[in-house]
């Protein structure tokens, strides 16, 4: 498959200098690492949230490095947890006193680094909880739904509540408030393919979707014809709505969040829908968020996340924020 | 080709509701048209800038409404010229004494559209003016040059200039100064497919790529093979950077846009090798733009803007705005 890139083995290495680069007013490259931090880390007198994971997500999750979200993120290779190492210096450089809250997608293997990674804290006698994130209602089984889009507004209500200098438990109470009133589907149009490979993740023909993918080129759990934005957008809503429930009265943050090859005109028409339909059931949007977040390298396709708000959530999210991929004033 | 829209026919229609319904604190759709504006227009006391042109190209051009850069901007049907009356609606609606600057991308569509409507402002005794845009070096003839990707920049200083209350004069002056300091050039990896077509807008094989595409699902001026990344920047340089030309001490700001259907990851890799480039030439980035700005679809590929900047330019991106597509603090 044709990418932009100058060979598989650097592609990461490439992207986050590029990063780095072009955001270097808010963000640096740790050297030595594939951690990206905030340009003015370490900060004092405040919670570090760290999040990170596999690369191929752009932008998440180094897109949300700054003031108001994360103070580090780990990059992986395309698909793969980071290293301990990286998950170590992350910690040397950001914790502090008032504790590291690491934030992490519901993966064996990111798991099982922020596992280690929290002993090592302990070790070094930084304070440190972990929230883990398992928005995507595809998987029926609640223990193993994977982390996907919906991290990022995790990212952002955990993130706002540090900034305002609050404790270690209460970014921790926060951010795990947020994961159980979370819940994200996808739908892809389109495979991936990784860089290197010569075929796609999955293979679909000129008429079929895959309803119910994950991030990392998994194929859904359902195959279907393609249908009207409309009809997709039910049959997200229909396995998302009845799983919290979201009911009349909710107020709610939506990503409609897109996987990479989608363009900005589909992610509107697709939010378009999806507005209608809440309205009609009584779920007020407080806010939304519309774009690529959490991609899946060159899929095409979108996944929509709700989050259940209340007052604090939504004080979190309209909170000041200033990261590369992510501004609010 | 599969898309998630509801019908070809709809798609502009569901889109710009989507995005009113989704910025409704920034923007608004103009009732009974398809055209964008400010959500507190019309503003009095100051220059109105307009723009617009066919769909596809979203954020472009509605994406970039709001304080600090357009207060509307028309949108037509996928890849044609927006209808008369819609410029004529934007006009009454934002026009006041104070002026309008269009600014309009070099297509012949878009050129009449926006002659047509200047005289019908000289008739409603608004002062108008117009920018013309055409940064698209891949051809030759400077008459015949595209506006592509860096008509968004024209925005921006246009935008900050009419923000800071100058006289519709001022504004044109910038804005034209801009357009003679900046230029664009493209590569695509895949071809666009229109809503409702059945093939794309050209064929390519598993290696190839066409150096020098426009907006509109045009093929380039040239078919080669993929190359590095380093390679096609290289290539896109070697046009840009003798037309101006750009030297060493000069500063500039860059734009690396994606065509709609390309992931950030590649983005950056190429901001990556155009950084390493420029700056072993002595040219220095003041500001750097990554992301989808312009966008042509769902074609797979990329454009590189350069807009040499001077004193007053580089106030005027640093200058605030908020818009749907582009936040500056």
């Amino acid at each position: 498959m044709k990418k932009a890139i100058n060979a598989p083995e650097r592609v990461v290495v490439d992207m986050l200098s590029g990063m780095a680069k072009a955001h270097s007013r808010l963000i640096k490259l740790l050297p030595g690492t594939q951690v990206i931090v905030r340009n003015d880390a370490p900060v004092s007198g405040k919670v570090a949230v760290i999040s990170g994971g596999g690369s191929g997500h752009e932008p998440a999750h180094a897109g949300f490095v700054g003031k108001g979200m994360l103070d580090a993120a780990l990059a992986g290779s395309v698909f793969a947890a980071p290293p301990l190492e990286d998950a170590l210096a992350a910690l040397k450089y950001c914790g502090n006193e008032n504790g590291v809250l690491f934030v992490v997608k519901n993966y064996t293997g990111d798991r099982l680094l922020f596992d280690m990674a929290s002993e090592e804290a302990q070790r070094m006698d930084i304070p440190v909880r972990s929230v883990v994130v398992a928005d995507d209602v595809a998987i029926e089984d609640v223990a193993r739904r994977r982390g996907v889009a919906g991290t990022v507004l995790v990212h952002k209500v955990a993130g706002a509540m540090a900034d305002l200098g609050r404790s270690l438990d209460e970014v921790y109470e926060v951010a795990h408030k947020a994961t159980l009133l979370l819940r994200t589907m996808g739908i892809a149009l389109g495979p991936c393919t990784l860089p290197g490979s010569q075929s796609p993740s999955f293979v679909l023909d000129k008429e079929e979707i895959e309803i119910g993918i994950g991030i990392h080129g998994e194929a859904g759990i359902q195959r279907e014809r393609i249908l009207p934005a409309r009809k997709l957008v039910e049959r997200v809503l229909e396995k998302i709505l009845p799983d919290l429930p979201f009911t009349s009265g909710d107020e709610v943050a939506v990503l409609v969040n897109g996987m990479g090859g989608t363009p900005l005109m589909e992610l509107y028409v697709v939010f378009n829908d999806l507005e209608d339909i809440l309205s009609s059931q009584g779920i007020k949007i407080y806010k939304a968020y519309i774009g690529e977040y959490m991609t899946s390298l060159d899929m095409s396709g979108f996944s929509i996340t709700l989050l259940k708000l209340d007052e604090q959530l939504k004080t979190l999210l309209d909170h000041p924020c200033q990261t590369p991929a992510w501004t609010q004033m």
